[in-house]
């Protein structure tokens, strides 16, 4: 049936349009009947909750409908995960419920992406400042009848006065050159990257401090850290949520995203410009500075977060052997990345290790110098991915360990992010009672990944668990329960949360935790083993990672997540990654050693590993 | 008095607007009331003559409006200019006649900027092809669990393979790479430039050409040459007025109007980019080719194109010591000009010698070999800024003289460019009969240079002008006549002119060539001196420019416009720019050669030569 003209250009006749209003921000938008109620939210700019990218598999976006006849039937799924109950007072799935016609939608609480708990100080070792970007004045002579040079060369000598032998320059540098040096009669400021490179001449009088930005783009968040190239000083801090969290909480989620079209990539990739600028733009508020003084930004990230903010399609990295279009490092201009800076603005990327170790292990690297140091030392980055690195006699092995993202919340029942409300301290005294404390002291609404490790090491040595990971029978403990014939521990009663449900920890719970501990244990037992290195043989264990600094070194070893050491073995990094991104923003000698690093670390491909079941099998028991 | 807010909203109320009609065009066009007539043809993409930007000086923007009592009343300027007859009949100046309500405007012929005759074709010499931007078909071998090496190391090594060491690539190389890799088993097609770059990975089926641009950006027009870069054949050529010529007709004026700001200046380049992009388009349409198929542009012009074309403000360039911001080559990718091509494809920029010797000039040299011949040569190369080139035991000088665009028939009563009607080549027998040829053999409209000379020539020839450049009385022709005073030579009546108006030639014409002339001549005169060269030593003299062609030795040697030597040995060039740049096109070794011939060629300042004034006033007779 073709449509005709006229028909088509009155499209609300075919495709008849619905409006939609978001609470609580109010937000309006018209949508097509039958788009998603998710895909209306993502449009408007509302965060919904999403590990699976809208996939109707994660069940995490649990939103409010004011009218169930103006929505889609149920689906099985959700009536299995939501209840039928809960659904008739207008739960649903968002992207599974498609909107029919104008309705209020809610969406509660725990399906926001709330504000987290960021980690963004790392351990910060000493190292010479040596920036990359410094402008340096100097004085031009003007040209004469008897010395008609043109006016780059006398810009170029000048430089050369002072030891600089420019290679190199964009023809961006020329377009305003012959008036700047004729303002400033000649004494001007050069503006020089990585010692023969002139970005740009400005006037002598010009008032721009030299700043830069280490950026590190974890899957989950963006951070940047606003530094004074001069001395290195660290000036603020930004973080957001990485905006491409709408498209999947998971790398996998967003790669599959991505291979679907071109325009699905670019929408990844502006996602990350969008989410740099605005952690930039945060920290630059703080500091009371502009873009317009930032000259430099190092950016790191896992591989699949390196490939989305370059543009290049991460497709192979999901698939083996999983091989990186690049590793080696790589600059450009900011402006070409998408990014909104000044013109001369550059980017450097640290080089990446393998598909599944990025630029930011090499940031870690850099961070904790394991290839220069005698020590043997094993070093964990926790988080969905796990980097493993292990050090001795200067040679470093790393490796990648599917840990997903149970530590951090997801596929946990009453799992949560590191934001308000979150418990993330936990102890059970010896009368079974149990202590907590949240993030920013609020009513509990969930558990956070240090708060789980506490309750799973309590579970272990108050016997409620035993260590193959099966709950005892509900005799030991009243707080454990039996519901659908499944066991779970009862952490806090209804009456007391946020959400006036139960907070809980599941059998199934529990395995997610096992499976993700096997997973780094395994990493790091391999590593021990291709080096020939026992557990007491480590000088230093290093735990790196957001999470690493609210970790308890004993329940994470009570629970077999880390080697077993003494105590005061253990260290914890912090952000790492974002430390060595700064370092070598300040140092052009420690960017150079980052390349080194990526060449010399022994990356060894743990699934291919002819030991691997063998060892994960063993690492399952607590 | 300040408005309210309901004032300014309603801006029709504070702001009038007034509607246009442009003839024989149609083009409809709504303005604030105020805007000058030429501002109005200008926005709506009307091309109106002017010399002088539209600054009320040059008279030449005649148009005919409908309604006198719907534009501002007439200046004396114009008055003088066109007569109050004329102007009763709606005759006036569209840069000094502002619209004040509705009306229609004809812009006739003379005032339009007509289809030009172009010289396209340049002398040909002989030269090996080897262009900077080849496609090398490569075997890129697949990853493996045991080979995790990156896909870009895979790329590099296949081409090291055949002897290509890549050293530079840009990142938007990669965004793509991994797929095509796939997609063709490895068998792809590495497109390299200048040995050493790698600009893009194709597919190995990909059917694309491998294609060039030679562009020559005139201050008038711009030509670009489509070439085969693998074959080194010219396939089509295309033309276009050069679209800053609303902006002034000469290089000053353009200059002047870009100082004004910086949305001049960016006016001028996207013009630029405009006309390129146009003349591209023609030439591709007739090879039957596209854009996506051109890898590389070599772009030639004068130093004040050359830096506005690039976006320098070229404002240093008119002022003493008139030094360029930049002498040496550059290169870019096309996208960073602004023209719409595909990602990779680049654009060279050869070397300027000096204010006033662009890269056109250098592009002459590379044609015409001058440092590479034992022979003693002068070449001009002929517009409004005439370059003189000598050339003595392999060392050349060179010199601009500000000849003015006389010779191409601006600032001549009856003067038009080489367009349909212009008289161009002019005889005046023995009885003083006047035979002529028109360009197009249309009814006559004006005369053009090579009109001009021929002119001068006979009346020198026939004693109707004595040497001093002074019209002899009446008496010795009916054609001389004294109108208002001045005498002048009558060409042709009106009743048989396609204006209607006598084409006639004034003794300040004759004087304005004189100048013209006098300037050129002074520039080869020094040259001569200062290379201790007599014109009898010459081997050869080279005619380049557009206008070279058409030009009849005899009667530019007869004016004193050339050195008085045999006709043999008297060469036409062409468009050896345009030659010059098609060469470096398709040649990396005479490329280089360009940077070598743009240090060596050592350049005369005129205006500071102590022997200027004395040379020019000897050069000013016939």
């Amino acid at each position: 049936m073709n449509p005709r003209i006229g028909e088509i250009r009155d499209s609300d006749t075919i495709l008849k349009k619905a409006h939609v209003l978001f609470e609580p921000e109010g937000k309006k938008i018209t949508v097509t009947q039958g788009t998603s109620i998710f895909d209306a939210a993502n449009r408007s700019g509302i965060k919904i909750r999403s590990e699976c990218g809208g996939e109707g598999v994660c069940a995490k976006c649990i939103v409010i409908v004011s009218d169930l006849s103006s929505v889609s039937p149920p689906t099985g799924f959700e009536e299995e995960r939501i209840g039928k109950k809960e659904m008739m007072k207008g739960r649903r799935l968002a992207c599974l419920t498609k909107i029919l016609s104008d309705l209020r939608i809610q969406i509660p609480k725990e399906s926001r992406i709330g504000k987290r708990r960021i980690q963004v100080e790392g351990y910060e070792r000493s190292f010479e400042i040596d920036p990359s970007v410094v402008k340096i004045p100097i004085h031009v002579e003007m040209p004469t009848l008897e010395d008609l040079r043109s006016d780059i060369e006398r810009v170029l000598e000048a430089t050369a006065k002072q030891g600089i032998m420019i290679k190199q320059f964009d023809h961006q540098v020329l377009r305003n050159l012959s008036s700047t040096l004729r303002k400033s009669s000649g004494k001007v400021l050069a503006v020089i990257r990585k010692r023969t490179e002139l970005i740009e001449v400005e006037e002598g009088g010009s008032s721009l401090s030299t700043l830069g930005f280490a950026v590190d783009v974890g899957t989950s968040k963006i951070v940047a850290t606003l530094v004074d190239l001069k001395t290195g000083r660290n000036l603020a801090s930004g973080f957001v949520e990485n905006p491409q969290m709408i498209f999947g909480e998971d790398v996998i989620s967003r790669i599959s995203y991505a291979m679907e079209n071109s325009s699905k990539l670019k929408e990844l990739q502006s996602a990350f410009i969008d989410g740099t600028e605005e952690a930039m733009d945060i920290a630059l508020k703080e500091a009371g500075a502009s873009r317009e003084e930032v000259y430099e930004l190092v950016i790191v990230g896992n591989t699949a977060m390196h490939h989305l903010f370059l543009g290049i399609n991460p497709k192979w990295l999901a698939l083996a052997p999983y091989v990186p279009t690049i590793k080696r490092s790589l600059e450009m201009k900011a402006q070409d990345l998408g990014l909104k800076m000044r013109e001369s603005a550059r980017v450097h990327i640290p080089p990446v290790i393998a598909g599944f170790v990025g630029s930011d292990a090499v940031a870690d690297l850099l961070t904790l110098k394991l290839h220069d140091s005698n020590q043997t030392s094993l070093a964990l980055d926790i988080g969905t991915n796990t980097e493993v690195f292990l050090a001795r006699d200067k040679q470093v092995l790393t490796c990648s360990c599917a840990s997903g993202p149970a530590f951090e919340g997801v596929h946990i029942t009453d799992g949560m992010k590191a934001v308000s409300g979150a418990i993330e301290r936990l102890k059970i005294d010896d009368n079974g009672e149990v202590t907590y404390i949240t993030i920013d002291e609020e009513k509990p609404r969930g558990i956070c990944g240090s708060g789980v490790i506490d309750l799973v090491a309590s579970l272990l040595i108050r016997n409620f668990v035993e260590r193959s990971g099966r709950f005892i029978s509900p005799e030991k403990s009243e707080r454990i329960q039996r519901r659908n014939g499944v066991l779970e521990y009862l952490i806090e009663e209804g009456k007391n949360t946020e959400t006036g449900q139960d907070i809980v920890f599941t059998q199934s719970d529990l395995r997610a935790i096992q499976l993700a501990k096997a997973a780094i244990r395994t990493g790091w037992k391999i590593m021990l083993e291709e080096s020939d290195v026992n557990p007491s043989d480590l000088d230093a264990i290093w735990l790196a990672g957001a999470f690493g600094n609210f970790l308890d070194p004993k329940n994470a070893r009570e629970i077999g997540l880390v080697p077993d050491v003494n105590d005061k073995k253990i260290f914890f990094a912090g952000n790492a990654a974002l430390s060595g991104a700064k370092i070598s923003l300040v140092s052009l000698e420690e960017r150079e050693r980052m390349d080194v690093i990526a060449r010399e670390t022994k990356y060894v491909e743990l699934g291919a590993h002819r030991r691997f079941n063998e060892v994960f099998t063993s690492s399952l028991s607590f």
